[in-house]
């Protein structure tokens, strides 16, 4: 029995505890054959004594290989390793048959009908992003949701919330997601009313899903949000362009369609228009709600960033005055926390809800309960007011000193409205600038930045506009990003 | 200036920091009015010695303040509640208007194309469950989760896990999953061979929308699984319906099938079919795959419950000797850690898993991917295998001691096969006992348990069986069950 002992190697400056080093010690030698079943083991004391650990260290790495069904404890007898080992070793289906790699094409056609503009795209190391607009990871309150999966490891409702629940979402977080609209955006809602999301993307989708046949007419600004578009698109729909200006959806380009054909749907970003950053006015808000109880068709209301609001108040949204049941109103907190963190909700009348909730259903049964609690608490205890106060705060001085340094270096190339809130400014290239040429010249200087080929529907050249995100770079950062992109729109000016 | 300290409330005990409590009461006085814009506030180290806190305490509050926008810090002047208050009032977008709430309805039509059985419903409080065969969220590895998600609050990549990522999911988690199902299942793929999804449910709602058109045929058994049925027929697909034995789908019955119609795919769940829990036989399988090759159909494995096998060995799965390219292979971690812990995984050849990562990405963009990258870990320190011994070990014990009980019980009244592994048994009433009734009155009496309708598609009263969960009960909550169950059934027969 010294064999055991004098194999078993114990660090215990390492991470794994050390009775698990000892079990996973004593399992390799059983898998090796050395030893056997039915082999006696050491006493726990003995043990103990000879690897030089307390020997409540080997009495749990025991317990841990009884629990693993790789010993049997007999009282009075001792310790023996099991005579039937639980390695179980499958059946292969054919003898011959040796593990292969997968085929590289289906036997059967698949057909091409998902289109996407295109996948996640890592951008080059060591670039800084001017981004689409996303908050700071780094100022993400992990600690917060850390310390509510904390609470998860003890907490007498855990098993429940592990267990299948609504598809609607967590009723404690749609509760308190309620007050939170109401307190913020005048949205007299209940829980009843919420259906809990993956972020915007899948409210849209579900909500496209829903509403959406074949060549049934959806109306979106153009330039607009590609990503919502290609959604309503596969649905089957066919899109109406209306201008943006900078009030946002022209609504005489609205009324011209609706008098034409029959509009089923109209997708709207009151607050800060993807990407131009204008806010819908509230004249052109009460015009909105005007023509859809006339013609009948619904309205997506998509209020993602309500809550960053720097310059001015917020306005309120198109559903918080909608008596007629036009708005579907969808909102979430992945900007709040991060974008990583798919956490969004949708708030529509009964009957439109319960279609969604069913889909939902259909598509993943449920959300993330455990981090929808975590939510529910972190709204009660108004951590997510706090942080979006700081947040706000950080951003607008980030927005600010964007806004300074392109002023500052240059004027004499772009144009730019600041904006009221959100995360991005939208920028406006003077004439003769080329933004495919600005964004290939600041790529290799070390500046990601868009080539403006996704705002406009029909992807073509007429775009002479970029969106540049301000709120995930620090001053350094913004300085450093704003000499490469100067740098790049003079070397394609030809200025240096 | 006294008026602050004494009207401030602080409570040690409460699980309100402190300087938290000191934070909020300030911002209560400044939203009553009680201190009023530029109104000057006391030096830390007064504040601290009246209140009888530490001075970090006060600093930390007014740090929170300022942070906060509340208050304003002048070097060598003092410290000042701030002269534009960062409450955001929003405008309202008609003074008329007040707050209302939600429409009952849409002023637009909602289609009813959304058909799902049921949505979640609450079992009876305070009443046992035989449920349709989920796991003990009890043990639950819910504190090595919370062990993961503590590292994320200092991980260098957790700001990167915070941002947008793969649609695929997280790279190093695929990583590993190759290794665990290469080493547990025989398939020889890698991480660019997978797609994580939200369990089972999501992968198989990508499959049949990206392959299935309206009314292309779907072999499915019968008895099945409805969740999946309802999934297809979303899709528009046609159910064909093909028997099932005691080893599982009959083939005859397929090729039939196949010999007459263009056959689209074919779902199988060939471990422990739902809900009767027999075996695919390898004989079966491999006459399967010919099947598929030769008709040019596709087979959805449903591989969900590989890892829960009790008697004898498991059996490969079909996906490990397909080398034509014809099977989906999907399997699913709801059933290792939770149901709710929505975790799943999809493994086809590229061209069709591409079509499924595309529409993944319109539905919810990407998955949770903290969650994912604490999967990668628990997979590659051993975790899970650890866990899954346990949880084998566990579960074998309570499908030997319901059986027991079964038996002991009700030998007179229902027949049983053993079931080799999986979570639940599949239990024939003989002649004369009504399910309906049974249910009835068992959930009467404190046990709740399916009246068997959901089994057969056509939803007929041919069913005389019953599902019954095993895993998630313990021995004496299984007495106690197996005690009403028998109570109910003597009832329902007339014998007491």
């Amino acid at each position: 029995m010294a064999l055991i002992e004098n194999s078993l190697t114990i660090d215990k400056t390492l991470a794994v505890p050390v009775y698990l080093q000892v079990s996973n010690g004593i399992i390799n030698h059983i898998r090796q054959g050395i030893l056997k079943p039915g082999a006696p083991l050491p006493a726990s004391r003995v043990l103990a004594k000879n690897l030089h650990v307390h020997r409540q260290t080997v009495v749990s790495a025991y317990d841990e290989l009884y629990a693993q069904s790789w010993i049997d404890i007999y009282p009075r007898k001792g310790i023996f390793v099991a005579k039937n080992l639980p390695d179980v070793v499958p059946r292969r289906l054919a003898a011959t048959i040796q593990s292969h790699a997968l085929a590289s094409e289906t036997s059967f056609p698949v057909p091409d009908k998902i289109h996407v503009a295109s996948l996640f795209n890592k951008p080059a190391d060591g670039n800084l992003i001017f981004n689409d607009g996303f908050p700071d990871t780094r100022i993400a309150p992990v600690e917060l949701m850390v310390r509510e999966y904390r609470r998860f490891a003890n907490y007498r409702f855990t098993p429940t919330y592990l267990m299948y629940g609504l598809e609607q979402g967590s009723l404690n977080f749609r509760t308190e997601l309620a007050k939170f609209l109401s307190a913020t955006r005048g949205l007299n809602v209940t829980a009843a009313d919420i259906l809990i999301t993956k972020g915007v993307q899948m409210a849209l989708y579900l909500t496209a899903q829903v509403l959406l046949s074949k060549n049934d007419v959806v109306i979106v600004g153009d330039p607009g949000y590609s990503g919502a578009n290609e959604i309503f698109e596969h649905s089957g729909a066919k899109l109406e362009l209306v201008p943006i200006d900078e009030h946002g959806l022209n609504m005489d380009a609205v009324e011209t369609i609706c008098k034409s054909k029959k509009v089923k749907m109209l997708y709207v970003i009151p607050h800060h228009h993807t990407p131009t950053t204008a806010t819908l006015s509230s004249e052109r808000r009460i015009r909105l709600l005007e023509l859809a109880k006339k013609y009948k068709f619904a309205i997506i209301e998509d209020d993602y960033d309500f809550d960053f609001q720097y310059s001015g108040s917020p306005i309120l949204p198109l559903a918080s005055i909608d008596t007629c049941g036009n708005v579907i109103y969808v909102g979430s907190f992945c900007k709040t926390i991060a974008p990583g963190i798919r956490i969004g909700f949708m708030i529509a009348p009964p009957n439109f809800l319960l279609q969604a909730i069913k889909l939902r259903k259909l598509i993943d049964r449920q959300g993330e309960h455990l981090l929808e609690e975590a939510m529910a608490n972190l709204l009660k205890n108004g951590d997510i007011s706090r942080h979006l106060k700081k947040a706000n705060k950080l951003y607008h001085e980030r927005r600010d000193i964007l806004c300074g340094l392109l002023n500052a270096h240059l004027g004499d190339y772009i144009t730019f409205k600041v904006p009221d809130g959100g995360f991005a400014i939208w920028v406006n290239y003077k004439q003769g600038i080329d933004p495919v040429k600005v964004a290939q010249k600041a790529s290799e200087l070390g500046l990601t930045i868009s080539a403006g080929q996704d705002y406009y529907h029909d992807r073509s050249n007429k775009c002479n506009s970029v969106r540049i995100g301000f709120a995930s770079l620090n001053e350094q950062e913004l300085e450093d990003a704003v000499a490469i992109f100067s740098k790049a729109i003079k070397k394609v000016s030809g200025i240096i």
